[in-house]
């Protein structure tokens, strides 16, 4: 039992417990960083800590480093005596060490980790070790059944008075991709609750969440958005920004630096968002292309049937489209080029692109004729219909309304530079990877009018000197570093 | 391209950088934890630093964190506007993801990795990662051979203008096992070069460098131990107060949280600090033991196999020996108790513990044949006759003196409960773990007096009511803990 005087460390590290002590108190006392201890301040306060150990001197050999949250919760003064214990460990981290060497747990292993993580009681490192264990061994059907359960069990859901709840998810690779703008006003037009939370870019130049978010406000509470819901339907909502499926998210921070997608938890963190909305009839997008994720079809059906299944499992009805993941849809590729594409779609406007609202009505189809809203081979007519008399565009209007409408111009940004065909023919294929990286170097999505519109597609003919694309920046130096490129490159013409 | 106002971190993190974002502003620029971030404060600094995120309000939304060691590099002060770019990830990182899945990497890719490791451009996370690759897809003989040459290479060495440098290493699992403090003066004393680095107890009630301590100080910088070993010799130092493979220290930090030993990075490990202080001939001690790490002769066989090879590989002479690792060896389990089994070694007192005596000159004897200053069958004499004749006791007197000596008297913990036989018998075997956790209760390592004396050990026969063994205490209350232990469990009589 050691005694060790309280120093206060004036941080809040959130709402856990972290105590330092300097490297020759820690190898006095046998405690590493990482390691839990029991802190106890008399009768004044008691709390479990995740040990960290500093290197230098400025906690001294009879002192303990006390973090805001630490110090409070111990109601801790300068000349108390903390009685240090060590702790056990939990017992997830078994359970993670099992899983790294391949044994294969049960829903009650799983929750244990999982209850662990909501509650901050593992730390990264162990939660990289979880990860990888699923990384490299891989996880069952049913441990991908038991992780997602738990995953929603742990988390905080909305739950709607509904029979039919509908979703989708479309699992990227392909940039300008905003049918979810285009299929939720079509869909809650037509009287259906579709509670769609979707994702900032995280290496894209957009996210659908970003892209809504030039048109509305994104980061919602829970209690809120179950509030609009009910009044207009749905909502376009950045996922981040309400609690659902908490221990998905410190996951995928503990995964972030390797880019770690093991397929077990990726199927999980999907499902588990979907499951955490009470969706109940979800369509799948898995774009197939020689440059997104999903190469074949072959490729494309393996992951569909991991999808349908894991579905079945939580009692949703589940189907997915394999979908074009050649090229980028519409033109528009970064925040505000894309909104304009959208509303051109909602719009009618002639210029609209084809393939943004064709998709959106596709998507809107599927789910019509997967719910029973729509008998089959009906539900595009009926989606086209609501889409073409303008009464999707208007559902978009109140749900932009109901969310909170925003501030910001649809103008791109005001520095341009077009990039013209260097001879005649006929474009059959583009470097989606490339025209990603100048949007984002041009600065999408923090510069929300940044990035780049697609003047010519592929199948497209095109003359010397016609203009291919143009870069949009807010910043004219932003433009500069785009030279760094083959914007030439971009497009194959033969 | 983005500007915030630096917020000074009143705390030192080590020398390396890190700054902090709050969530909103790090998802606005799509920023995360562990990412990697240029920060330039005009022509007044730059630093490449790992960013963390916060999740509470005190870094505002246009304000970056920075911890001191950042704060004084960028000269920043408050006001300032500094710049803040993305970094591209090292290039380790992709080669930790490779490791994972099960490739093979080349000596250049585990220096990659080695560097970024030691200058601190890797993430504890990012360190697990490779941990967990290492111990899923395991390391060939190779890796094993680069990987230790890295360690190596990436930290600091110890030469001596010596051709025969002589070391020993024991896998550890045995109480009490004190042959090193036999060893160096035998050796030494024969004018063989013996720099020994030692590690302190983990889960253990000493190691080496611990009991040590209770003799002279064992916290030593490079430099001074070149000069000790110059003058007497050789030395008996803490292995973590140099940095002698200092790559491999960060290595076992991340391993910690799990207790994770991949195979090839425990031989690597343990070859690095053998190969860091120049050592040409080495003996490894493999205790065998239903209660040890290694359990039978065929496993232990198998590993010093290994070790011969890797040894090869370094230019390093290896020979392993297979020991009982059945019981603690000597009578005293914990620091003080064990100093003073090992003075009563080397002053030849009559109660001296015979098998540490003898395993002392049986690992000395393994060492002066295997580097040739014995020849083959004459070493164990010529050990004993150094041990016996009182020259190895001066030695280690010269030692101590080179060292510093302690002034910690050679007293056992005051507080003593003796636990007697309940039966006549003959004691067939000991619980090992039982008896480690015991001393530890009593207050070993850190109460340097605590631990346990054997007055009993396998084979001996005992009559009801003789002393088993007897536990020692500097703190009374500690004794009280002991009795949640099944005291009388540990020695099985037949």
């Amino acid at each position: 039992m050691i005694k060790l005087i309280p120093t206060r460390i004036p941080i809040k590290v959130g709402d856990k417990f972290i105590a330092i002590l300097n490297e020759h108190t820690a190898h006095k006392l046998d405690l590493h960083a990482g390691d839990r201890v029991l802190i106890k301040n008399g009768r004044k306060g008691e709390i479990r800590a995740l040990l960290d150990v500093t290197e230098n001197g400025e906690i001294r050999d009879t002192e303990i480093g006390l973090y805001e949250e630490s110090w409070d919760k111990l109601k801790a003064k300068r000349g108390d005596k903390l009685v240090i214990t060590v702790a056990e460990k939990p017992l997830s981290i078994m359970y993670i060490k099992d899983k790294l060497e391949g044994k294969v747990l049960t829903k009650k292993q799983i929750d244990e980790i999982i209850q662990d993580v909501v509650e901050d009681d593992l730390s990264d490192v162990e939660i990289a070790y979880f990860a990888a264990g699923c990384y490299t061994t891989g996880l069952t059907d049913q441990e991908t059944v038991d992780l997602t359960k738990s995953i929603v069990e742990h988390g905080s859901r909305l739950k709607f008075h509904k029979k039919v709840v509908v979703d989708k998810h479309c699992i990227g690779g392909v940039a300008g991709n905003r049918t979810t703008m285009i299929a939720v006003p079509i869909l809650t037009y037509l009287g259906l609750t579709m509670p769609k939370t979707s994702s900032r870019a995280i290496t894209s130049p957009s996210g659908t969440a970003d892209t809504m978010e030039v048109l509305a406000n994104v980061t919602i509470s829970g209690p809120r958005l179950q509030q609009i819901a009910n009044k207009v339907g749905g909502f376009i909502s950045w996922g981040g920004g309400v609690d659902l499926a908490a221990a998905d998210d410190r996951m995928i921070r503990a995964r972030h630096p390797l880019s770690l997608d093991p397929p077990g938890m990726l199927l999980a963190s999907i499902m588990a968002k979907k499951h955490s909305v009470s969706s109940t009839h979800v369509i799948i997008d898995i774009p197939v292309g020689p440059q997104v994720k999903i190469k074949t079809k072959a490729e494309g059906q393996k992951l569909a049937a991991k999808f349908v299944l894991l579905g079945k499992k939580l009692g949703m009805i589940v189907k997915v489209v394999l979908t074009n993941g050649e090229e980028p849809i519409g033109n528009g590729i970064g925040p505000i080029l894309e909104a304009i594409d959208v509303m051109k779609v909602l719009k009618n406007e002639k210029d609209a692109p084809q393939d943004l609202k064709e998709k959106g009505i596709e998507l809107s189809a599927e789910l019509l004729e997967l719910c029973g809203k729509a008998k089959k081979g009906t539900g595009e007519a009926i989606a086209r219909k609501v889409l073409e008399s303008g009464n999707a565009y208007k559902q978009m209007m109140r749900i932009i309304q109901a969310q909170g409408p925003s501030k910001i111009p649809l103008v791109p940004g005001k520095f341009t530079q077009k990039v013209v065909a260097r001879k005649n023919g006929k474009i059959v294929t583009l470097n989606n990877g490339l025209i990603a990286h100048i949007a984002r170097t041009a600065g999408a999505p923090t510069d929300k009018g940044a990035g780049v519109f697609l003047n010519k597609k592929i199948g497209d003919t095109v003359k010397k000197g016609e203009v291919l694309y143009t870069i949009y920046a807010e910043v004219a130096e932003r433009l500069k570093y785009s030279e760094e490129y083959d914007l030439n490159g971009v497009f194959i013409i033969k």
